[in-house]
This record gives structure tokens, C-alpha cells and sequence, in this order.
């Protein structure tokens, strides 16, 4: 079901902008949170996350400076927008969710089975002023078996716009392009 | 034309990830460079993009200490990817596209007449590790009159997605949103 992905690929994830689900473990429980604020920052597979002790999951992510990122689908919203408004203290996420933890190869944090691709990440750096995370995907998977293959997008004031119409301007733009 | 946007609201325009449209002035010449790393980083007017001396605005950025961030719609497409395949140092891009370079307020660089909105910015930090700079939006504009409302998302292969369908879960998170 879930199918690697190649890791020179892995920023086409991150550059559209979709909402994404980050897990967390700490050997003793696992967590997700919802996160709106990211970037694709090079064509390697570091980018960039917006986030904080604000966040349950931030201590864990710290302390094992390991994550997976996940891009859910638009089917996924409910859970999303669920996930973003309670708390790993006293809420256990894949459960109340019912969202599939698998098991990363690289990482402890978890896979989540139904999203469209899974990230296992390693922290690569702490921009503490900004509360900018530098994450190292140094895996990926694409679950090939989901029907919704439209990402979402928050606007940040409650709504979400899931992708459109699609362009194809390759051509164009091939010099620029790390691969075709 | 242009209609002032709150700036309380300037941080939804950036957390959907659309690609941007940048302009910069050094006086004597205006240039406009394609970005779509970008990121949204709290509810306060204040963003990041990711940049290099790779791009010829970037010298005039650092220099100057302002840009403009303009998010262009749907129909702009064409010249989103020819504004990015193309450089300031021999073109004036205003020009060569067909834009309008409008004066702006606050900043020297111009505002782009054919974009759904500006943002004129100025630069609040330079984290030069990563290339990402922090832009904090002193006044912004909106174009009522067009008609193309979508905006556009790089996917980075060359291809670009445009909005699509919406969802409104506005009241579920109200809690957790700095405005209704």
C-alpha cells in the first residue's frame, strides 16, 4: 500500500503549500499535529516548518529531533481541522481519529497510513528567533491506493481550498527544472 | 482599482502558498522576480520567503531593505513562469509582461496594478544559513476588479495547480482563530 517515493521529488510536496500532519514519539506515546506553516526551500528534500512550544509536540520533536510529515488528502479535512483544535495531553490522536500509525523506517515517529505521502524527517536545525524547524526528509512514501488525490490548502481564517485546475507549463520552464 | 487589505488579515494571503510576484527599486531600475518559497509564520503581518544571490532582485532587496509581495491570480500564469524564466539584468520585466508599475505607499518598489493583492514590505531579518528572508507587511492592497479570484500553487515539476473547491470550517476552529 504505502510505496517509496523518491527523495529528489520530495520538495514538489512541500512547494504547493498543502496543510500537512506532523507525528511525534517519544517511546512512551506517539502524537500529530496539524501545520499550515511550512516551505519548500531548495530542490533537496530540506524544507522548513513554523512552529513552537505552543505545540504539545514540539518538546518531543526537540528531544528526538526526528519527525514524519504527511500530506493528508482532502478527504481528510475533518481531521485535520480536528487533530489542529485538541491536545497529545490528554488526547491520544491516531485513536480518537482513527488514523493508522505504521511504522517509519528511519524514524520513531509514525506513518499515517490514510494520508497521500509520508516524510520521515530528521531535525537539521533551529532557527529559535523565528521558530523555524529545518527538517531532512531522508525518506519518503506515496500511498498509491487513495482515490482523493487533492491536497488542501488553509487560508487561515477557517477556510480551505483543496486543489484545482491543473497547468502544465514543463515545457517552458525545463531549464530551470532539477529533473524532467 | 486598489483597495487598502487589512493587515491583520495579511497572513491569509500568504498561508494557502500561493506563488508570489516580488518587486524591488534601486532608484534606477524596478524589477520583478517569481517566488514560491514562501511561508506564513504567525498572525501578524510578518513572512518569510526563501532567496539567494542567485536572483538579481535579491542585491536590490538587501539594499534597499524593501520589496513589494504581490499574489497574482490564475490568469497571470503565463507571465508568472516568464517573469521567472527571465532576468532584470537585462529586461525590464514591466515591460517585456505588460504589467503596471503602480506607486506604492510606504516602500519604493512598485506595486504590480494586475495583481489580486500587494503586500508592501519591508525586510525585518536575514537568516543568511538558509536563504530565508523576513518580511514584515507595513500596508497592502487588494484589486477588486478582477474577475480571476484563484490563485496559483508551483508544484516545482513545471506544473502549477490552481485553487479549487472550498470548505468553510470557520465555527469548529473559531477558537483557535485570531479573527471571525
Amino acid at each position: 500500500m504505502l510505496k517509496e517515493y523518491p527523495l529528489q521529488k520530495v520538495f514538489t510536496l512541500l512547494e504547493p503549500g498543502p496543510v500537512l500532519l506532523v507525528t511525534t514519539a517519544d517511546g512512551r506515546k506517539k502524537n500529530i499535529m496539524t501545520i499550515s506553516w511550512s516551505f519548500a526551500m531548495s530542490f533537496s528534500p530540506v524544507f522548513g516548518i513554523v512552529t513552537g512550544p505552543w505545540n504539545h509536540s514540539f518538546e518531543t520533536l526537540m528531544k528526538t529531533r526526528q519527525c514524519t510529515v504527511a500530506v493528508p488528502g482532502a478527504d481528510l479535512l475533518e481531521k485535520v481541522v480536528g487533530i489542529g483544535m485538541c491536545s497529545g495531553t490528554d488526547t491520544d490522536k491516531f485513536k480518537k481519529f482513527t488514523l493508522s500509525a505504521k511504522k517509519a523506517k528511519e524514524v520513531s515517529s509514525p506513518l499515517i497510513g490514510e494520508c497521500l505521502f509520508n516524510m520521515e524527517c530528521k531535525l537539521e536545525d533551529y532557527v529559535e528567533e523565528h521558530g523555524i524547524l529545518i527538517l531532512s526528509c531522508v525518506r519518503a512514501w506515496e500511498n498509491t491506493t487513495r482515490t482523493e488525490r487533492r491536497t488542501l490548502h488553509a487560508v487561515g481564517d477557517g477556510t480551505f481550498v483543496a486543489d484545482g485546475e491543473k497547468f502544465d507549463l514543463h515545457e517552458k520552464m525545463s531549464e530551470k527544472l532539477p529533473f524532467s
